[in-house]
C-alpha cells in the first residue's frame, strides 16, 4: 500500500488543518493509501485524540524540531535535522515512504527536497509551476515560478519536458500544450536564450516530448493560449505575485465605487452587497485552495509543495496529488524522456 | 513659440482623432503653442476644411507616404522617407520643430526616432515606459517595456535616472521613487544582472540622482509601492501585457456570475446593470488615455509614442506631454546627469 508522509508542522493553519486534511483525505478515499502524520508530538497528539480513529489508515511519528516560515532555507536543512521536514523527506529516501506532503516554508522544502532526494538521473535543475486561471475551462500552469532564475535554453526545454508528463499523467490533461513566454509571436523575438530555447523547444516537438505551439505574450497567459507557459523564474515569479496581487486591488477599486452609487440612491443596499458577492465570486478561479499545491518536478522522489495558507482541503488535494504521481509513474517517465 | 508636429496619419483613429485632438489642445490651452499637423493632404484637408481654424494655431505640411501598423519597423524607415513619421523627425532634428508626437506604428516610430535623431551624449540604450494603476493616489511607471531586452545592469539605472527626471520635472511628482523588480526583497536576491544592478542604483542613490528604495516585487506595483519601477524589456513587456488583458478577464467571469444572481432572482436586471457599470468603472485606472502615450526616453530629441487605440483626449494629452518635455528641459537635464 500507498504510504503518504504529511507534514504536521507546515502551514500557517499547522497542525490543525493537516490534522483535518489528512484525516478527510483517508475517509473521503476509503483508506485507498495510508497517511503517515510526523511533528511534534505535543502539538499534534492532542489533536488526533480529538478523533475516531478506528477506520481511518494514519500512523504517527515524532519528530521533535520544525522548520518555520522564518527559517532561512539553506540553514534550515542542515541545522535541523530532526524536523518534520528533513525527517519526513528521509522516509522517502529510504523507500519507507512514497510521497512527501508539506505546506510549511517553501524555500526549505525545495532546499531540504534536492538534499535529501537529490535529482532524477538526466534533470538539470528541479522546478516549481503555479496555477493561473485562465478564460474558459481548465488550468494554464507557469513554469518556473522562482526556483530558477538565470535560466539557461535547455532548463527551460526540460521544465516544458517535465510538466507536459505531469499534465498528461497525474493531473489528466489530454494535450498539454506549450507556449514560450517571450516579447512578441514571431520566432526570432527577444533576448538570445529564448531564441536558442524556441529552437530546442521545436526540436523537442518534433521528437513528441511535447506539443510546441510557438511564442506567446503576457496577455495569452489569461488567455487561455496554452496550458504550460515556459519561462525565467524572475518573470514567472513576478506574474505571479503580481497576479496574487489583483483580487486585493480591485477590491480596493471596488468599495469606493459601490458606495457611490448607493449614496447617489442609483443602487440600493442590498443590490450593493448582492453586487459585491459576484464580484467576489469572480476572484473564485484565483483561489489556489482547489489545486492544493505544486509538486517540486525533478526531484527523485516526491515532494508536494503547499502555500503556506493552505486549508484542509489543500492538504487533502496535495494528498491526492502525491497519490496520482506516484500510481502514473511521473517521476520514472521524466527519468525516460529526460536521461 | 514651441512647434509641435503632430503624426496626422498615426493611429487607428487617423487622421480624424488627430486632426479633433491637436485643435483641441490648441483651443483649450489658448495656442499656447503651434502644431503643424503633418500627413497626406487628401485625408486631412478635407477634415481641417470642417473647422475654423481662424483663431487655431495651427498649420499642414504634406507627407505623400503613410507608415502603416503593418509595416515592418526596421525597414519602414528606409522605405519610407516620404512619410509623416520620417518627415517629422527630421523637421524636429533640423531644429524647424521642437517635439514630434504621433499613435501610429511603435516600434516604426522607435526606429526611425533613433535613427532620425539619434541618442543624447552618455545615454547607451534609449527606453520606453507604461503606466500602471495603483491603489491610493497617482501612478506606476513601469520602465522597460519592451524596447530593450537582455539589459545591462547600467541600462537599468539610466532606465531608473531618465524616468526620474522626466517624473520630478514633466509629469511634476515631488519625489518619484526607484524600486528594482526582482524575485525577493533582500539585498543579493535574483539573478547576477539584478544583484550588479541593485549595487549601481545605491550608488546612484547616494549621488542624489535616484531615491533607490530597494528590491521590490510583482505585488508591489499595483500595491503602489514606488512611482518606478525598474527591470528588463522582456518582465516588463508581459507584466504590461498581462494587465491589459484583465478587464477582458474578468469581464468573461462576471457576466456568468451576474447573470445566474438575476436568474436565481437574488438581483432584479437593474441592478445588475448598474452594479456593471461600477464594475467598468473600476478599470477606469486601466485607462492609458488619460496619460495619453510615453516619450521615447533617451532619444536627441522628444518623441511622444502613443497606443494605436488613442482617442483625440489622448492626442490631446500628448501634445502637452510634449510641451513639458521641451518646458522643463527634460533631455538638457537628462544629458547633464548621464554623460
Amino acid at each position: 500500500m500507498l504510504t503518504i508522509v504529511v507534514d504536521a508542522m507546515g502551514g500557517d493553519n499547522a497542525p490543525g488543518c493537516v490534522v483535518e486534511g489528512a484525516i478527510e483525505a483517508l475517509r473521503e478515499s476509503g483508506n485507498r493509501f495510508e497517511i503517515l502524520l510526523i511533528g511534534q508530538e505535543q502539538k499534534v497528539l492532542p489533536l488526533l485524540e480529538q478523533h475516531d480513529l478506528s477506520n481511518v489508515n494514519i500512523r504517527f511519528m515524532h519528530a521533535p524540531e520544525a522548520v518555520t516560515m522564518e527559517d532561512i532555507p539553506a540553514t534550515a536543512v542542515k541545522t535541523k535535522q530532526e524536523s518534520s521536514l528533513v525527517k519526513g523527506l528521509q522516509l522517502c529516501k529510504t523507500k519507507q515512504a512514497h510521497a512527501f506532503v508539506s505546506a510549511g516554508n517553501t524555500g526549505a522544502q525545495m532546499a531540504a527536497s534536492l538534499f535529501v532526494l537529490g535529482r532524477i538521473p538526466g534533470v538539470l535543475r528541479p522546478t516549481i509551476y503555479a496555477y493561473f486561471p485562465r478564460i474558459g475551462e481548465g488550468l494554464t500552469n507557469i513554469v518556473d515560478v522562482g526556483a530558477n532564475v538565470d535560466c539557461k535554453p535547455e532548463h527551460l526545454v526540460q521544465f516544458a519536458e517535465m510538466l507536459t508528463i505531469y499534465q498528461r499523467y497525474a493531473a489528466r490533461i489530454e494535450n498539454p500544450t506549450v507556449g514560450l513566454l517571450n516579447i512578441g509571436e514571431e520566432e526570432g523575438k527577444g533576448p538570445e536564450y529564448l531564441k536558442q530555447a524556441y529552437k530546442l523547444l521545436q526540436e523537442a516537438h518534433r521528437e513528441d516530448k511535447i506539443n510546441f505551439v510557438g511564442n506567446i505574450e503576457g496577455h495569452d497567459i489569461l488567455g487561455g493560449k496554452t496550458t504550460i507557459v515556459v519561462c525565467d523564474g524572475l518573470v514567472g515569479n513576478t506574474i505571479l505575485k503580481f497576479g496574487e496581487s489583483i483580487p486585493h486591488f480591485l477590491s480596493a477599486l471596488l468599495k469606493p465605487a459601490m458606495e457611490a452609487l448607493v449614496q447617489s440612491g442609483q443602487l440600493d443596499q442590498n443590490a450593493a452587497a448582492m453586487a459585491g458577492k459576484a464580484f467576489k465570486g469572480m476572484f473564485e478561479p484565483f483561489d489556489v485552495e482547489k489545486w492544493g499545491g505544486v509538486p517540486f518536478l525533478g526531484v527523485d522522489g516526491i515532494s508536494i509543495v503547499g502555500h503556506g495558507r493552505s486549508s484542509s482541503r489543500a492538504i487533502k488535494n496535495m494528498i491526492y496529488m502525491a497519490e496520482h504521481m506516484v500510481e502514473e509513474r511521473v517521476n520514472e517517465r521524466i527519468a525516460e524522456v529526460l536521461s
